[in-house]
């Protein structure tokens, strides 16, 4: 049976500035100190992190990523002070919508199909 | 300047069930009593609101779009009871997270940038 979720978005003109898959890539680039490292975690390719890490970085006035490309000593991606606080109102936003707005949720996922797989 | 949008959808595995653009679908049919007319008014084919119907009726227990195809007396399509209630239980989300997440949503747009376009 196909489980429900609540996306939730922060959108700026066409673009996607704030989403799940976004978030998702900051923690692994995070946690892996690398856009490659964290694009192969998440199965992605490397040319697709760069271009939601890129997406990110214009959608906000100061990066949220910071990356030193080569390889070499001192290379590799961390998520600045400005990205860590976007995530962390982000990772707040998905709990808060859960709790705040349960009644609301509820109106709509009480209605799904039980037996879609 | 791009405007900051909220968007939140509620996905069924990989099926959107309910998003921005199949509630105003949903708003433009009930409105224009058939799908094509919705299509119109929203500037998309009649093939791509189709699908998007034919997506929420199969997320969801109950169809959320009744139509009787065939242009004669009686054709045409209106929203049912489930989808008025699944309906409005998405713009009551939408307007409670906007009251009831504001400090998480500005801990984001804050941090947008300015000058976008």
């Amino acid at each position: 049976m196909a489980e429900a979720k609540l996306k939730i978005r922060i959108s700026l003109g066409m673009q996607t500035a704030m989403g799940p898959g976004k978030a998702d890539l900051l923690e692994a680039i995070q946690r892996c100190g690398s856009i490659s490292a964290a694009a192969k975690e998440m199965k992605m390719s490397y040319r697709r992190a760069w271009e939601l890490v890129d997406a990110m970085n214009h959608c906000f006035a100061q990066p949220l990523v910071h990356s030193v490309p080569g390889g070499g000593h001192g290379s590799g991606a961390h998520v600045t002070e400005t990205g860590l606080q976007v995530l962390k109102s982000y990772r707040d936003l998905e709990s808060r919508v859960q709790s705040a707005c349960e009644k609301e949720l509820q109106g709509i996922t009480d209605h799904l199909a039980k037996d879609r797989d």
